[in-house]
């Protein structure tokens, strides 16, 4: 077989042939088991007994798909493909298995008539491929099945790779959704000098699964404003003709090409500062082009009901299976493929080649271009710390300190997302060597913003997201950093970008990428001045329950620990680690040899903060452990140990801070999960256990099922009380003030020490007087160095 | 004071005096502690030691609600008013205060001078009310915390209020949101004939916290491009000269009148069917308008810098505070308000009185004009069940039924909200008295689609919960229907409704709501078609951490059950309900009665499942206890059970199914927490308890935590395990199949009953043929009977 690599055919015909190619093959993977090039009439034992799969919005996928792969073949153009309507997944495995990469990816599906039988068996069946373009699809950024982040994928896996074009066919139900509805102002986020090009192919083809679309049932008019009001430069190709499509679409494409090019040469060689009109493509056709028009006398093509699987019942209609054998014959397979079941050699010679096809773009597995970050050693930017507790630092600012210079050292694969943030989470270090990326029109007084910048500040937890996990897929690195409440806003995608990962790891041909770091600041402790709304550590809830191979909860107790932790985790790969540490000034413990060890270990005693005596024989055995997770309740854990170790010096009270919290977990229920002789080392195996707990409390308890005794683990943590108030409210309203965890420890250990109910009557009446002080806060208002904290003890 | 109740004024002077008066009770609440008259020069102990507030939408907020007051009063509309950038709470609280709701609703804030020292102190500080606008706030039905959802809130209180007009300021920092953008498609959506009228009023200042807007940016042309493509007829009124603005403002809502009259007309009148185009308004003015223009050398008016506090450090620096006096008196506070503090009366009166004012409006307060939903008998719609699993039936698709005869019985305050999966979920049985609302171009073969549909079909969880939201919280009833893993689109919405109600349940004024309900169908067990991006049960576990006043988890095992469980759930108030079921077919286990009672105790012994003696005293004591949650554990455990039964009939079985999930907690932990003593009576205090649990099991195991012996419950749920397979098989890869269950129970029973050795082994070989029929599938293709599920046993 000859391929004409030099000279790309510009013959339109065969270039229909090679899509009615596609669509055959996407309906043989939704209907057939045997006989998959129709060497004989099509009998009940050729189809599966069960039939999955959407027909309708894959011919146009297919459409795109082979449209872009002559753009690629006659300019050499370096292309992305992302299916937005990624449930027609079939035709874009249908497209990869064309272009030779699914063979070379998954050497079982060979191209041959035994390839094209297993093809289609494979497909949305046991043991074989999910029926959406996801992560086992050759090329895909994109997980198909829950819908709307396509476009912001598209636009991350754009930034700074300035020769790349990014397709996105964006469906017209996906369009419907609010993350795809906020993607539409890309524009205003890509620097034409640096980044690449976003190309969204709006595909109206007017149906749901069942109602119409609301974009679907707009004039072209409309449409066309739309996309143009957000700044893009669009074109329509309408019809159902496929030849006056084809023709269409290939001039488009044409003129799509040239504009891209000339925005970048204006913008690269001739300094133009005017953001540019990208080019843009709606694309209306019929919903299940090319398949059958009526089926039980109900129109089928262009409405609704070819959205999934067109024609029903097929194994027990012999009607309908003659009207499947009748379609599939339509797109004639015996003229596009040989004898033994390979594309016919005039057709193969349509697709690219090598890393060119967009199944095998290196950008669309990532780890193939990533380079490691060059980090800088955290010792720069350790905050001196002379004894545990004797100064306070804003605990994120030597984290921004850090980020500035990984931003210097990595000019080009490191980016911050943040929902406008950056200063108030403490991060404005960055801002000393970028800005604020704002493609848009700059006015004097504006605050490091320009069209350069890379610090991605946008209003838009999806977008941040969004943009950073298209990032990170295409092979670069980066942080999301938040309000830990509205880390919520983006959840879900957390959960599909952590499946993805934990499915990606078992593909062997997907090298590892680049981890999702969201930093989770302003935390719920510290929102007493934005109220109940603010205050939500739900996150890690969610990420608790998901994959243990992929997430990592990690809380930082001071500013050297934050540092320790983001080094390992901009250094990870493949993972979802979740920062949760708070912005304001805290006290700081640790120097950053001792936050380096205490991390290895994932969780340490403080020795020092505990009153514990061993005997000669060196053992230890506490009278009660505490136990703290995250920055503040570290510090109400310590002035508990304070004042236990004070007014009952008799007591043994041991001291463990947990800053990876997976540490805590059985090592069975997840591979950080310490050893149980190292866990019972550091809460032995009876005592009781006072946990002051970032989160929810329950959270920490469903950590510790499978450890010894876990109901002797009596956990404080936020429990929805809270509102505009004091930082000290905060852990009063949720019992988990140091009092509060003075009388649990005393009431919890085994013995009645001296001096016991001297301090359970000291703390009460210290509570009585926060609560008379909050009582009566808006007569006093007293100055604020009383709002925030009790004096030392 | 008399008011000139039949003579709205039509002085702008009058109404510029009155948007002063308001500005100055904004800066007083974010600045004073004293003093709040300026009757001496201000001095350190007049300002707040901690200055919290958001200034710079503020002067915003107020300009659109004073001119709204005069809408009313000239033309007697009915109007509610809703803050997107919530932030400027203390605007909204300033005329609700200026209004007389404020003193209305909270006594403690006379219309005097202490009143006024009342107002600005608690704004914003411990013991007093949080910087947002939000569910304190007198006419609000929108958080203003999180931001994003006010549009979609706004759509949803119009619909079925044909009277009502919704005015909704929308920041351009919010509108960058995904949900807010997604939101703009509103008229789509909206009948004229029954809906009220939304009026979005996009308020363009520029600046979020620190960087520029995208929308804010944009040239007025592309502004209003955006919002006529969407479906609107957008005005602009811009400027920084207040009365020019005034007037511009005050002649652009008398248009806004007149066009909504007339649409109405149209629609209600002359039998008008094209969607309208309703108005909207364009809002440019300066950031922080008003307020200072150069603090410490630096713009401050018009910049971000205005975004909060403009004049920092005030008690500490002489000439802030004599920059804070200057700019206070600016507003001319002794002309606005009278020796006592009281409002001029001629100012007074152009606000509207009683029920008209804006901050009193029952339809923000919706429990005040609720009616009761009346619910159809569920025997009606009941399946027949003659012995527990002796049909099979859809489990979802009675409800359908009843869901239908809601609609009847229920014509203009009950609606259905889902993303385009009515069908798909099996609730299609709606269709036979009302179609799909969709407000565009209808074309021949639509399927059950109409400008008077009342199912609201979007392909948006935010959207449908944000309008079912905006329904409830204004008086009406509902239901939001979607797959269970998308339910995490929205989490953080819900997160933030349960934190609404409660509050709203420790406000006197606020009325009880129709409860947010939320049918999580299309589960993780039985989305075996779609693979692993559908299978997600974790809204469960981010509900379990929020209150227990507001949330309910039910699990109903069958049809019958699911009727009851939403019969209480539409009837119920105040709460956040999650129903979850698979819309599959599932056996049937419970009558009516049966599943009456069953729901009243939460949980039951199914003795007709189990295999227990009782001796003569009457006391039972099981060996293993199996207990199960959820349609598809429940089919499991019933099969362990028989298989328990069959091969070991010496082992006493003790099967309990769980419908309220709630009963599980502890007392105290949960209202529904069933009293120790019935939960020993389950589960007994110590034997083992064999769990087949419908989500992920460590949030199962953390509703036990203060319960007897809790690791005796060994829990098995979703471990994240799936993809494109069988029924079976997603229950075989997370190991809560029948057969796991069968052997978890004989080696967790304490003894070893004769056939135990066998039945294991029996066990093992069906799990051996299972996973050889997995792996060879793709070979065999069986036929589809047996890919769903094994033989009876």
């Amino acid at each position: 077989m000859t391929i004409r690599q030099d000279a790309p055919s510009d013959d339109l015909d065969l270039l229909h042939r090679y899509w009615m190619a596609a669509n055959y093959l996407t309906v043989a993977q939704i209907y057939l088991r045997d006989n998959v090039l129709l060497r004989r009439p099509l009998t009940e034992p050729d189809i599966k007994p069960r039939l999955l799969g959407h027909w309708g919005t894959s011919p146009g996928l297919s459409l795109v798909y082979v449209h872009l792969n002559r753009l690629i073949r006659r300019t050499g153009a370096s292309i992305v493909f992302i299916a937005g309507p990624g449930h027609g997944g079939p035709a874009v495995v249908a497209n990869t298995y064309l272009e030779g990469t699914y063979s070379q990816l998954y050497p079982d599906v060979t191209r041959d008539e035994a390839g094209l039988r297993r093809l289609a068996r494979q497909f949305s069946t046991p043991g074989g491929i999910p029926s959406h373009s996801g992560v086992e699809t050759p090329g895909s950024i994109n997980e198909g099945g829950e819908l709307g982040y396509s476009l912001a994928h598209a636009t991350g896996a754009a930034m700074d790779n300035p020769d790349l074009i990014v397709a996105c066919v964006v469906g017209d139900g996906e369009a419907e959704t609010g993350p795809l509805s906020g993607s539409w102002d890309a524009p205003s986020f890509l620097d034409p000098t640096r980044d690449g090009a976003v190309l969204p192919i709006l595909h109206l083809n007017g149906y749901k699964i069942s109602g119409p679309t609301v974009l679907g049932r707009r004039s072209d008019d409309e449409v066309l404003a739309l996309l143009h009001t957000h700044g893009w430069d669009p074109e329509v190709v309408a019809g159902d003709d496929p030849m006056q499509v084809h023709q269409d679409l290939a001039d488009t494409l044409g003129r799509v090409h040239t504009a891209i090019t000339r925005i970048r040469r204006d913008a690269r060689e001739s300094g133009a500062t005017d953001r540019p009109r990208w080019p843009a493509i709606v694309l209306r056709t019929p919903k299940g082009w090319t398949g059958p028009d009526i089926v039980d006398g109900l129109e089928v093509e262009g409405t609704f009901r070819a959205h999934q699987v067109p024609i029903a019942d097929v194994p027990d209609n012999r009607e309908h299976l003659r009207m499947l054998e009748h379609w599939m014959q339509s797109y004639r397979p015996e003229e596009q493929f040989d004898q033994q079941g390979r594309l016919q050699p005039e057709l193969a010679a349509l697709a690219p080649s090598g890393d060119a096809r967009m199944g095998a773009s290196p950008h669309a597995n990532g780890g193939r271009v990533l380079h490691p970050l060059a980090l800088p050693t955290p010792e720069v930017y350790a905050v001196h710390v002379p004894a545990p507790g004797a100064v306070h630092h804003e605990t994120t600012r030597p984290l921004g300190e850090f980020l500035r210079d990984v931003y210097t050292a990595n000019p080009d694969n490191f980016r911050l997302f943040c929902p406008d943030e950056t200063n108030s989470n403490r991060l404005g270090a960055v801002f000393e060597v970028t800005e604020r990326c704002f493609v848009g029109s700059l006015i004097p007084g504006d605050d490091h913003v320009g069209h350069h910048g890379r610090v991605m500040e946008v209003l838009s937890e999806h977008l941040c997201q969004g943009w950073l996990e298209g990032y990170l897929l295409t092979g670069r690195h980066g942080l999301f950093a938040t309000y830990e409440a509205f880390a919520m806003v983006s959840a879900s995608m957390t959960i599909q970008h952590t499946k993805w990962l934990e499915r990606a790891r078992s593909l062997s041909w997907r090298d590892p990428v680049a981890s999702l770091n969201i930093l989770l600041t302003s935390t719920c402790w510290r929102n007493d001045h934005n109220g109940f709304s603010h205050q939500g550590p739900g996150l890690i809830d969610t990420v608790l329950s998901l994959s243990g191979d992929v997430t990592r909860v990690y809380l930082p107790p001071d500013a050297n620990s934050l540092l320790i932790v983001a080094e390992e985790a901009l250094a990870s790969r493949d993972r979802v680690n979740l920062l949760v540490v708070d912005k304001q000034s805290h006290p700081q413990y640790l120097t950053l040899e001792q936050a380096r060890d205490h991390f290895a270990a994932g969780a340490s005693v403080w020795e020092w903060a505990g009153s514990e005596s061993s005997d000669a024989s060196g053992v230890r055995e506490p009278d009660i452990v505490l136990a703290c997770v995250g920055d503040v309740p570290t510090e109400e854990t310590l002035a508990a140990a304070a004042l236990l170790r004070g007014h009952v010096p008799d007591l043994r009270v041991r001291v463990v801070n947990v800053v990876d919290l997976m540490s805590m977990a059985p090592p069975g229920a997840h591979p950080h999960g310490r050893p149980h002789e190292d866990f019972t080392g550091l809460f032995t195996d009876d005592v009781d256990v006072v946990v002051a707990w970032h989160g929810y409390a329950r959270a920490f308890h469903q950590l510790l099922h499978g450890r010894p005794a876990p109901d002797r683990f009596h956990v404080r943590g936020y429990t929805e009380q809270g509102s505009t108030t004091t930082p000290f409210d905060m852990v009063v309203l949720n019992h988990m003030s140091r009092y509060h965890l003075a009388i649990e420890a005393l009431r919890r250990c085994r013995r009645a020490p001296d001096g016991a109910a001297d301090l359970v009557g000291y703390c009460e009446r210290m509570l009585q007087r926060h609560h008379n002080y909050v009582r009566e806060h808006l007569e006093d208002m007293p100055e604020v160095r009383n709002w925030i904290w009790p004096e030392p003890v």
